[in-house]
């Protein structure tokens, strides 16, 4: 089976998604990825999709599930490269990925998770006693 | 067809190769990669090359041309993310990637990039230099 390769850069874990989703490589990279968030302390997670032609409903609630887990695990997801026409496509069909961060590209991505923990600490309590922390993605 | 698709981040160009490097998807890569160096200006050029399972002699010259493409357009190339069977399998093979640097993963990649920027100029004559270089996978 595929598997997405996750990369860590400072505090940051970056995903370049450009295989298809399938059911399958979709559930091992929310696991990877949650694995690896607990496992670096990271506090950001950028998701480039430059090389997706296509964004369908899947691969946008794939994208918003792996966001709740990440800000669950004290992790904020971007998602970047986004291409005009994928943008588009997205709001016709009426997937507009609320609760997704997005930016231009990886490098802007980046700034911008770098002033959100520069600017303040995140206000949420830490999650260090989440066994029983109830928690419903949005 | 398929692209790589390449990533910027500060001076460093970042690609991850996930998909089965066939001819035309090879080609593409280096002319875009070379396109992407000549419009940035970036000194640096990180391969990953963790989701490969294998690395047979195709990928081995196709990673020793962009290497060399880099390197004439200014740019330091390093591969990155090698797997330890993978490592194993290209000694057996007689194929020791020579000219190709090497890290364990993007950080240390980067890095090494960094600490090549600022300690001096590379020369070129340098890549062959056993020391600068022996950071390869174990």
């Amino acid at each position: 089976m595929e598997r997405v390769p996750i990369l860590k850069i400072g505090d940051t874990l970056l995903v370049s998604i450009q295989i298809d989703m399938e059911d399958q490589v979709a559930l091992q990279l929310q696991e990877d990825l949650a694995e690896r968030i607990v496992a670096t302390g990271c506090g950001g997670v950028i998701i480039d999709i430059s090389a997706l032609d296509i964004v369908d409903s899947f691969v946008g609630r794939t994208l918003a599930t792996i966001a709740s887990v990440s800000r669950v695990l004290d992790a904020e997801t971007l998602v970047v490269g986004m291409r005009p026409a994928v943008a588009i496509t997205l709001v016709e069909l009426g997937l507009s990925l609320p609760g997704i961060r997005t930016a231009l590209n990886v490098e802007l991505g980046m700034e911008m998770l770098a002033r959100d923990h520069g600017d303040s600490e995140p206000d949420d309590t830490a999650m260090q006693d989440g066994d029983d922390a109830a928690v419903s993605a949005p």
